[in-house]
Formats: structure tokens, C-alpha cells, sequence
């Protein structure tokens, strides 16, 4: 299905009106049923609808290894994702109620239900990246954003090495960008230890504890973090770097993985 | 409390490295709880943590009216706001079950609740806006955003009339900074039919589904509309202006209330 749409519009300046057409984004209602129960709807970009699914579950919790899927089965139609697994999971309603609602879409329920970020492992990642290479990465990156440079709505998330992009997907929601970069490397058996994420949104706890849960060392964004988003990379012993604009950034905590020059 | 946080950070650049501060958002997990029963926790920023609170329980359909508020107790210390209201509620829990995730972090639990957007009443306002009008409005808003400016990293949302801007509210959730302004109105008694609504973020269906419950006959964003969102403004009768930058702007949906001239 496409991302994009093209619609009518009127054009409206000082001089005065006239018709004319504009691109906006597609939003699509994608239901995830896991073991027959229907867990949640996302609001989602309609590309990749069974990487979303995975990365969804794995990033709740609902699922911790990819040997646990018996079936998967997508109906685009209805908007439909439905997720067999090879022995009965508890109750995930119960798991998924009394939500937490992020700013930003995602819903950080470990967050709550482990009390501490510190009871997630630390991540001890011997990868180092220089910053030629973050600037490299994320020229890539943003080359790849076609979506998003067409109509301004649309996030981006990759999975990378110090040497390129190796999965990149979009969304119109931050969190469902990454979900399905993890849905896929899931699926498509690509590790994530000692690997980057890119992402083009905003950094607070949400994805701070998405990204740990993958083992991924070293966060980069094209926009800011929050306060909370800072404080839990310096715990779970992540790099984040933000505001990376043409050959400039910020490193907020663990900045001994950013080195000076090219390693290899 | 403040909205932002300083921080130190390292700046890298190709020349090298150097200590620098760089100014965060705050993000501050908010526990909703409406009759002793603990119904969500909102990651927003700590500004007007009432006004949240109200926003988000009528935008949810937990209250309807003003009138049903025994008491509301805020606890910042612990993030807590409480609602007690004159008559029990039915169990609210249910309705926060299979939640519909939003691209930006709300839940239109009632799109899906309420079947079809159609269900909704059609909003027959007279109200009209000029084009200048708009542009002036706009200007306005961009101009209070301040943090947002700081820090790029939140959302504003006002109500205002043709006139000036009567309400603003900022968040780092978009869709909390227009609860904001839903529970500001509604605890301080203003009206919201025949007004209008600006807002800094993407819009989506779950925007439209917020804004119809109030009433409002015109949204204006500096942001995009996704295609969900200009279908739903269609059929709900709210006029939807996208993109407005400088002296230009598009008018997705019903374009009769926009007019040429100032029309006092």
C-alpha cells in the first residue's frame, strides 16, 4: 500500500485562492491479535505491517524470541496482524492495561512494571564510532527520508554499523519507525548487539528502553532528548548522541564511544 | 516546576571535541486516577498537571461536564493528580482496554468505540476566519512558543478566536498540550464552541476526534494533516488549514469558512 496521498486543496495566500493538489501521509489502523486476542490498534504508516507487529510485541515484552512464533499472518485488507505462538502466553491484556501513555506514541510499560531502569542490563558494547562516521551515517540517513522530505510527516529509524545503514524503515509514529527496524532484524535473523540506531525523533525514556532491550549501544538522533531520555542512556551505559546537524553534534553521556578518528 | 533542564554535553565537531551545556526537555511521568482507580500514566511535561488531568478525562469520555467534579487533588511530589467525582463512574478501566495507539502518543479510543467518525455530530458553526486573520493568529503562536524555540523539542497548542489567542499550553506531547487547553477551558469556565484551535503538530485522526468533542469548527496546524485526518475533518464539518508558513497556507477541508476580507 502507499504511504502517501495525493489530495485537493485550495491554496490559500494574501493575493488570494486557488486550487491545487498536496501530498499528506497515510494513516492506517493496524490491529495486532496475539494467540486470538486482540492486544491493541496501532496508528501506523501501512508499509511493513508484519515487522511492526513483531517489534510491537518484542518491545512489550508479549514475545522474547523469535523460536516462540508458530505463524504470522497479515491481512492488509482489514488491517489485521495476527500472531500465533508455539505455546499459550499469559494473559497479555492484563499486561497491557493501566498503560503508560508517552509523548510520543509508545507506551513504556517496563518502565513501570521493573520500577528502576537500573534493573535492565547495563550495556557493555566495546563499539566506538567516530565522528566523521556519525556524520556520514546520518547524511545517509537523511538521504533516505524521501517520505518524509515530501510531505513533512513522516519519522525514519535505522539499524546500522559504524559503515552504513543496514535496515531503515519509516512511520508516521517515531516509536513504530523502530519497532520496525527490530521487527525485521527479528525476523530476517540480523543480530543488534554492538550495532547503531538512528533515529529522526525525538529521544525520551520510551526509546531508551526500546533500543536497551535490543542491546543496542549507541543511539543517534537528528532532534533533541528529553531530561528522562539523558538519564536513562547514562544508566543503561548507552551513547547518545542528538542534534546532529551537518558536521556538528552533541554527545550527552557514555562519550568515550565517540573517538576521534576512524578506527579500523 | 520547569519545563527544561541544563545539562553538561561533549560538542564534537570534525575539529574535535569540547565541554559544552545544552538545554533539555523535561519529561515527567503523570499517574491519572479517577475514583481511586489508577486509570494511566502520562509521560508530558510538568507544567499544569490539573488541567492535563481534566483534558485527558473528557477527551477519553470518563467525564462529561464540569459539574460531575467533586474535588481534584495534585500531588507533584509524587506526580499524582486525582479526581474524585459526585457519582461513581462505571469501571473506566474497561473502556482504556485494547487501546488504540496513536501515531503521537494519544488514544481515539472512541473512533473505534464509536464505530464510524460519522457517529460524531457534524459541526455547523458560522464561524469564518480571513486569511490574514490566520497568518496573524499563526504569528502569534509562533511567538509565544518559547521553549519550543529553546529546545525544539515541544508541542504548543491554543484556542483562540478570529481576534487573538485566549488559551495556550505547551507539551512535549502534542496531544497533551491540547488537553491542556480542553482542561484549562473547562475548569475555567470558557467556551470553546464557535473557537479555534492552533496547534504545532502533525494532525491526525485522534486531533480531529479531540477537537469535534469540544466543538471547534476550525483547526489550524503549522504541521501537516495525515490522510485519515483530512477524511475525518471532512465528514465532522471542521474546517482543517495545514502548513501555514509566513503568508501562505492550504485548507484541506470545508474552505467556506475561510474568507478574503476581515468580515467585522
Amino acid at each position: 500500500m502507499n504511504e502517501i496521498e495525493r489530495l485537493p486543496i485550495l491554496q490559500v495566500t494574501e493575493q488570494g485562492k486557488s486550487e491545487a493538489e498536496a501530498t499528506v501521509v497515510r494513516e492506517f489502523p493496524l490491529t495486532i491479535i496475539l494467540n486470538n486476542q486482540e492486544l491493541a490498534t496501532l496508528l501506523c504508516s501501512p508499509t511493513n505491517p508484519k515487522y511492526l507487529a513483531i517489534g510491537f510485541l518484542f518491545s512489550e515484552g508479549l514475545l522474547k524470541s523469535r523460536d516462540e512464533i508458530k505463524k504470522i499472518t497479515v491481512d492488509e485488507g482489514r488491517g489485521l496482524v495476527q500472531v500465533e505462538t508455539k505455546e499459550d502466553k499469559e494473559a497479555a491484556s492484563e499486561l497491557l492495561s493501566k498503560p503508560l501513555i508517552g509523548s510520543g506514541g509508545g507506551r513504556g510499560l517496563h518502565y513501570h512494571r521493573d520500577a528502576a531502569p537500573t534493573s535492565h542490563t547495563r550495556i557493555n558494547s566495546q563499539t566506538k564510532v567516530s565522528a566523521n562516521e556519525v556524520f556520514t551515517l546520518v547524511k545517509e540517513f537523511v538521504h533516505r527520508s524521501e517520505v518524509f522530505k515530501a510531505t513533512g510527516g513522516v519519522h525514519s529509524a535505522a539499524l546500522c554499523d559504524t559503515q552504513g545503514i543496514m535496515v531503515f524503515n519509516e512511520d508516521i509514529g517515531r516509536h513504530n519507525a523502530i519497532d520496525k527496524v527490530f521487527g525485521e532484524c527479528i525476523l530476517e535473523d540480523m543480530p543488534t548487539d554492538d550495532h547503531i540506531i538512528i533515529t529522526s525523533g525525538r529521544v525520551s525514556s520510551e526509546i531508551l528502553l526500546k533500543i536497551a532491550k535490543r542491546n543496542i549501544p549507541i543511539l543517534i538522533s537528528k532532534s533533541a532528548p528529553t531530561n528522562l531520555g539523558v538519564r536513562l542512556a547514562d544508566d543503561l551505559g548507552i551513547t547518545l548522541i542528538g542534534f546532529v546537524r551537518g558536521k556538528k553534534m552533541s554527545v550527552y553521556t557514555n562519550s568515550w564511544r565517540v573517538v576521534a578518528q576512524e578506527h579500523n
